[in-house]
């Protein structure tokens, strides 16, 4: 761990324990340069760190406050709960979608209508590398044997990042799909019918309601709060009152809200759905994008059953646009397997065996560090910036990792009025 | 053209003006040598080609003789049309599709299963070259803006193609899929619901049947010939009778009888289907792959409304596993380009530049050549093994190009049971 997690960590613990309270004022970078015998630029990056997960707050000119996450009324207060009405929907997902999918494709605007990150972040010519050798090794046959489910020695390296975050899961259960998205949407339509319902969390990930839409099911949206994620007790009513096929959700760094699911709750939510015997569709894309010591567990950590079906992908963390992501397919994986046969065949071979080449090298997990660091300063000059230029009454809870910043502007402010403005 | 096709076209005209009848014998391979002043390997190739387009039969140590594709009874004989019984049906695609895709894996046998041809024919060097160079040049925000519809230098090349051929397709109406598979389904799920029923030819494409099931429709099957393809009295009264919502067929040495529709028919398809304002799924992977003197041209050709989705991608011709395919859209192409962004988003980016690098290089031209001649010599040597091994009362009708070879076995003789035995 670094100087300055430790640093951050051990300034967290004393917040934790009460011995900072919220309103206390730290002490100032000098001082703390002194009695920590570090450098000034390590109890910053300690001081963005903890501004980054919520436990402290800088104020112009007099220097940063704990606030443990709770204060209100201030331009970065934390938002509530989402509260919404748990009934059964026909979904229709508006225009809106693909019009603010359409303004990323200018570059003069800074894209914060979707989650694509900068392309500069990734290790482009790494993979250059990679890709061109492995075009010029590779066996020729692999463009017949590396059908679905996948390349092996791809299906082979997600494996062994599985078993080094502490979950056994069979090269076998690994299907490689065109990105997470046809992962999740697999398994959607492994687990559902026409008319069938799905649990979601509102607000959820736009790609969800449109899979929903276009393949003809209804959803029950539950709550969810930015912070820790989605109701369990609303989830477990709705679960009596509708008998859904399926539960969608994100645990970890949540698109649109960022919230995190502690492993507690994960392990509730799992023990809850397979009580009822049903199926989640976990998305799980931002899982290695953490700001904190080590890797949030997925859901399916907890599950003893196969009712999980854990999607991920490389589109976030290391190759956007080389389309490869997978789902850990639990009790599905022969139906999931089909389907992708049936619908697009199998992902494009020259981009598996490439990502293989370059994880069998090493060197993802240093381009992970960097990664991590980068977007959690984003995150911090987000916040700064909107505590400078946002007004008073705006709220936002600062995620633990990942690309999202939930921002809720206040009463009267028209967002989509902002962001047509913005273009 | 090449001396040997200038030969075997001007035989074939002696044989369609009745200068040769059936059953004739040709002169000797030494006799034509002489008279024509050309080579024993031209007026072999000259034979070869005569003999897969079905005009011609070797009959050991005799020599050749005219059969003009309709002597009955011998080993080849042409394959007599498929009946079928014109009803709505709900498709239940059974195992053995599964199974005989899986047994295609072994090296050890000859893949007889399934429409993967040798990666040998392919020019993997070169694309190889293609795929590092795109990679190391690739501006770093194609992994943005390369998403559906697809990279905009691959599109501009496959419209350059398509006017080449002498069809206008306009850039924009080209989206990029993961292969043609990808493509068709997309069509398919953008002109339908479930419950909807769909025309299709009988025998078909596999594939044709597993979307059809998965997606939850209906299948009305027209027959067809071997030869010259899809029924289209047949398919009136079908239009009448069930009003489906599409039609999907394959214009072009079809999977997997081989038929290939002449320019009349087509042109009557597209009107007959405009007629009744049913869209056609028109699957074109194979035409590139024709053994006579040009490109048999798409339905799409015909097509004066936007009614035609035109489906191909370079799997079969150039680049298999690089999964990229396309769908020239018509007036069906917001449909199709959002279904594509909520599916799986958008097809390998590194791939779509590396092919679209290829085309604009030049050369696919002389590979396709080469392919054609690869292919055809392939046919030539199955009809002749056919011939050889099989019992009397084989049927076949030898395609004008593509993979197929649709081979009737004696009644008696269970083809499952001989596919299970050759494994």
């Amino acid at each position: 761990m670094k100087l300055y997690e430790q640093l951050a960590n051990s300034i967290a613990q004393s917040i934790h324990e009460g011995v900072l309270s919220r309103g206390d004022k730290l002490p100032s970078v000098r001082q703390t340069c002194k009695s920590r015998n570090v450098s000034s630029s390590t109890v910053f990056r300690a001081y963005y760190l903890l501004e980054a997960r919520g436990l402290i707050s800088a104020h112009e000119r007099s220097g940063y406050f704990v606030t443990a996450g709770s204060t209100t009324g201030s331009p970065s207060a934390p938002d509530p709960a989402f509260s919404v009405n748990p009934e059964c929907k026909h979904v229709d997902v508006s225009e809106l979608v693909f019009e603010v999918l359409e303004s990323i494709r200018a570059r003069n605007v800074v894209p914060l209508g979707s989650a694509f990150p900068s392309p500069l972040l990734f290790p482009c010519n790494k993979l250059a590398q990679a890709m061109a050798s492995a075009v010029k090794t590779m066996d020729r046959w692999h463009s017949v044997d590396n059908l679905s489910p996948g390349d092996l020695n791809l299906r082979r390296q997600i494996a062994l990042r599985y078993m080094i975050d502490g979950l056994h899961i069979q090269t076998d259960e690994i299907v490689v799909t065109n990105g997470a998205l046809e992962a999740l949407n697999l398994c959607l339509m492994a687990v559902t019918r026409p008319g069938d319902t799905v649990l979601i969390e509102s607000p959820t990930f736009y790609g969800a309601l449109q899979s929903i839409e276009r393949i003809g099911l209804k959803a029950i949206e539950i709550p969810s709060h930015p912070k820790d994620g989605i109701d369990l007790e609303a989830m477990e009513k709705a679960l009596q009152l509708h008998k859904p096929k399926a539960c969608w959700l994100m645990t970890n760094f949540q698109n649109p809200s960022g919230s995190l699911l502690s492993d507690e709750k994960k392990k509730a939510l799992v023990e809850l759905l397979c009580r009822y015997q049903v199926p989640l569709i976990e998305d799980d894309v931002y899982g290695e994008l953490y700001f904190g010591n080590k890797r949030p567990a997925p859901a399916k950590a907890f599950d003893t059953e196969g009712l999980v079906m854990h999607c991920s992908s490389f589109s976030k963390c290391l190759a956007p646009g080389y389309r490869i992501g997978w789902v850990a397919t639990g009790q599905f994986s022969k139906a999931i397997e089909r389907l992708k046969l049936t619908t697009t065949l199998s992902a494009s071979v020259p981009a598996q065996v490439a990502l293989a080449k370059y994880l069998q090298k090493g060197g993802y997990d240093k381009h992970l560090r960097n990664l991590r660091h980068s977007l959690l300063l984003n995150q911090i000059n987000f916040i700064k910036a909107i505590e400078r230029y946002f007004p008073t009454g705006t709220r936002l809870t600062p995620p633990q990792g990942g690309y999202f910043l939930w921002v809720k502007l206040p009463d009267g402010v028209n967002a989509l009025a902002v962001h047509r403005m913005a273009q």
